[in-house]
Formats: C-alpha cells, structure tokens, sequence
C-alpha cells in the first residue's frame, strides 16, 4: 500500500455519507488515521461496531485535533455551529471541508469561526440514496459521480488539489465553481425534485376520494418512484430547504409558471403543446444515460418484486 | 400443456403491453391462436420477426374474424375509432378488452360501437416502463402488478371472471371497479406524477442560468428519477391528459395548493411545517415496499453506472 493521501482524517458525522467516506478511506489505504465523531452516542458505538474508523470520539474537538483533513458530514444546518465547536482544536494547515448540499449558506456559516491557519474548501458530492445512517453507506456511492468544490476567494490551490486527490481516489469526478452557482444548479436538480416528490406523496396520502391503501396499490404506475426521494432524511432536507432558499423559490416559481401553462393546454385540449414538451424531455433522459449518470434498463433495471413480498396493504 | 384458456386471441397494437401479453400468451400457452394486428407495417414486419404471434394482419378486422378475445393495445385515443373499424368483425359472444390508461372515455368512445351479440370488459394493466414498441415487452411485465377491469353495467360475470382468469395466468393480481373511480385513482398515482415530471424536466431545459450539461451530469441527485419518466411514449400520454382532462385538472389543483403552502413555510422558514410532511412521505414509502409494489433497494438496486459510459455531455 502506498503512502495514504492524508495521514489523519476526522469525520464528523457519520451517515450515509460520512460512512461511505470512511469505507472508501479505510478499504483503498487513502487515510492513516480515522477519527470518526457524532453526537449520537448510540451512532458512534454502531459506527465503531462496523469498524468504520481507528479511533471513535464523543468530543468533536478532540476528533479533529492533529487531523490534517476534516470533513463535516452534518446536515448544513449543523455546519455552522459544528465549525465555531472545532475551531480552538484545528491543526495548523490542516484542511476543513463539508458535504453539504447547500455551499453559500455553509460558507456564510463556517467561515467566519475557522482560524487564518487552516484552509477551508467547501464541498459537496453529488451522490447518495434514500437512505442514511452508518449502515447506509458503500464504497461505491461515489462512483462516476460528481463532487463540487467551491473554494473561497484566497484558497490555496494545494490544499484545493490535495482535496481534489482525494475525490477522485474515491472513484469521483471533481468539478469547481462558486458557491451561488452551485446553489442555483442544486435547486434545479435536486432540491425541487425532491420538494415536489414530497409534495406530491403528502397530495395523495391527503384525498378522500381515493383510499390510501389504492395509492400503494396502485404505486407502481409512476407514483412509487417519487416515493423513494420523498423517503430521504426529513432533517436534511429540512435544513436545505431553510438555508437554499432563494434559489429554490425562484426555481419553484418558474415550475409553477410552467406547470399553470400545462394546466392550461390540458384544459383547451392542446395536444401538441403536451406532445411536443414530451418529446423535448426524452432527448434529455437520453444524454443522461450517455453520459453515464444513469443505467438505460428499464424501470432502472429493478428486480420483479419477490412473490413473498406480497401483502395486502391495509384500508 | 392443457387447454388455452382462450382458442383465438387478436391483439391489436403491438408496442410494450402488446408485446408483453402476447410473449405470456406464447410461453404460457394460454392461447391457440394469437393474431396481431397494427396499422405499421414496419412494427407488424418486426412483430413477425420476434415471433410475437401466429399469424399478421394489417387489417385490424381481419385479425378478429373468429377471436374469442380481442385485445386493443393502442393510445386511448386510438380505441373509439379503432372499435367502430372492427365491430362488423366481431365473433359471437366475443369478449372485447382494452388496456388503456383511462376508463371512463375509452368506455364512452368504444361502446357504442360494439354489437349487442359481445362482451366489453374494459381494463387496465398497471405496469410498464419508459420504454416503448414490439421489443419493449417482457414476460415479467405483469408479475405481482395489478390488473383494473371497470366492466359496464351488464356485463356478463361469466366474461370478466374469464378475462381475471387470464390477467392472473400472466401474473397479474385483479380488482374490479368503475371506470370513474379508476379515472381518479390513476390521476393521483401516475397522470399527475408524469406530467409533473415532464414539467420539472421542461423548466430544467429551459434555464438560463445553468446550462443543460450541468443539469446533464449533476442530474444523479434526484433529476435523473424524474427523466426516467419524463421519457415516456409521447402519444400515449397526450391522449392520457387529453381524455382524463377532469380528474386530472382536480388532483393538479389540489397539488398546487399544497405546493403553494409548501413554498410560504420555505418563505417564512418553517421548518416543522416540512420536517412534519418530510417525515410523513417516509412511511407511505415503507406500505409500497411492504406491499411487494418496489424494491427496496436503495436507489431501486441500481448498477453503479459502467466507466465505458463515461462521456462528457457536450454544451
């Protein structure tokens, strides 16, 4: 095994994508040490359970001390005051960065508390599923995927190229840009996806005139697959909401113009307004699978369900 | 192999449900003959290479001429005019389906049409993929999904319970209700959630602010999901919001309203408000998989995307 990449790396925060990070550390040699800490006292004895990392730490401060890359893993709401925590503690040089979904509110957030002797270089994986906690992550959540660093004005290009490294030795691609354009393009696709697969589920988990036991029936025919985003963690997404706001109202709001103009050729009988937006979005399913973003099998090559799966979902 | 449930079947179009039931009809032996018929010679010519059926006809009567069941799998839209074509061709006591989306206009457009001396059982397969065409089909389409037949008042019993006989031989399980209350069931759980999809991926085309390659590769962060969908068959889903225009228009208002109050509470930054509906969603997302109606995989048991993939999308 080679020289590892940083000789010791704290994760504060140990979900799906702290766990996935400390996989990919542990099993590709890419760290010395692993200080792993949470709050959650029953997460880090999992976390330790799992042997996730070398040394386990209730004291974030302690987690990160002699660390020379530290990786908030928190939901952004959480980033902030996490920052101002581990402040006294951080090395010098050392490099601190995030993964949160929200970049302009987390640099507002962090940088203010972080030392003039540590480098601070704001990033964010595009990668993960419906699912969190220790247990959720994999070595191969970030494979093929795209990690966004937003490194402030004055960043140290090494510490950015070091981090850079480290990414891809994750099997990511690395792209850079600002934090508010991160911001926008997030909103796009992601943050309005996922707000309108929450919306819709509660929509239909609300009508009278259709049982909830038909909705999950009868899921399979679109339904389910905004199920699985409007299942992912509801404090995370929270945060996203409250700290991305602006460019989530301003994404919204040009959806919701769209949408009204759809309503409005259902209602006037204007097909091919609906079969000429249908044929304009195909095109853009195809370049995603092109570019590797997504498998071509149907229904994303999900397995028939299992015969013993088979239950009568209640009234 | 025993009797075929059915001596003689017409299917009449050939695309993904087409396709799916006559590879069951084949391989299962539940019918003697199965006659295809669809207006594209270049789709009836590939039917015929992939031995879809026994025999090919372009004339849609001819392929009913002595069927005891025929089966129309074309764009509701398709189904009234398509009726009144066969209807001189119609064998005694035999029985008439469909497999269209919609219920209630199918219902108004065929029956009409239909001679006294058969049955009409309209139906509806709720199972499918973003795929489209003879090759689309697949022998496990209908395995463990539901079946929705809406047979009009005097329908014989003896003609629906035939036809439940046959949807449950291709795997399927079968309700019956009216074709009103299957026309709201299916607005909330796939018209609406398709045509916001194709909404979402619309606005996302049409941004100024972030290009279509960025929407192109960060799209894994829940975009992707939404295009899937988004790259259904163009025809089909004109006619599905053109012909379920009613209930379609009520379930998008009600989700309208509920995304209007979603947008104050990120306004006003009320975080219960969408820690509440974020935690909500979750557990209808538990009854799907419990019920067998998804995986539950984490991103639906998708592959990590092949590295020969790769491919920069281009500006």
């Amino acid at each position: 095994m080679s020289e590892p990449l940083f000789p010791r790396v704290a994760l504060l925060g140990i979900g799906l994508i702290g766990s996935s990070i400390a996989i990919n550390l542990r099993d590709r040699g890419l760290a010395g040490e692993i200080a792993i800490s949470t709050r959650s006292q029953a997460t880090l004895a999992r976390a330790e359970e799992i042997g996730l990392g070398t040394s386990y730490h209730t004291d974030a401060g302690e987690a990160v001390r002699g660390a020379d890359l530290v990786i908030l893993c928190v939901p952004v709401g959480a980033c902030g005051p996490l920052a101002a925590q581990i402040a006294g503690d951080l090395a010098e040089g050392a490099i601190v960065t995030d993964v949160g979904s929200v970049k302009g509110s987390v640099v507002a957030d962090m940088a203010p508390h972080l030392p003039p002797h540590v480098h601070f270089v704001p990033g964010h994986p595009i990668a993960g599923t419906e699912q969190s906690g220790p247990d959720a992550g994999f070595l191969e959540l970030f494979e093929n995927r795209w990690t966004i660093l937003t490194p402030v004005p004055g960043t140290a290009e090494d510490a950015t190229a070091r981090l850079t490294a480290l990414w891809e030795a994750m099997g990511a691609r690395v792209e850079t840009m600002t934090p508010e354009h991160h911001d926008l393009v997030l909103a796009i696709v992601s943050h309005v996806p996922h707000l309108i697969a929450y919306n819709i589920v509660g929509t239909a988990a609300d009508l009278e005139t259709v049982t909830q036991s038909e909705v999950i029936k009868f899921s399979a025919s679109g339904f389910r697959d905004f199920t699985r985003i409007a299942a992912s963690d509801p404090t995370m997404w929270r945060d996203i909401f409250l700290t991305n706001r602006e460019a989530v109202l301003e994404m919204l709001s040009r959806f919701s113009e769209d949408l009204a103009s759809l309503q409005r050729a259902i209602r006037w009988g204007d097909g091919d307004a609906l079969f000429d937006l249908f044929t304009r979005t195909r095109a853009i399913r195809r370049s995603i699978v092109e570019a590797g973003q997504d498998t071509a099998e149907a229904n994303f090559g999900r397995q028939p369900p299992r015969k013993d799966a088979w239950n009568e979902p209640g009234e």
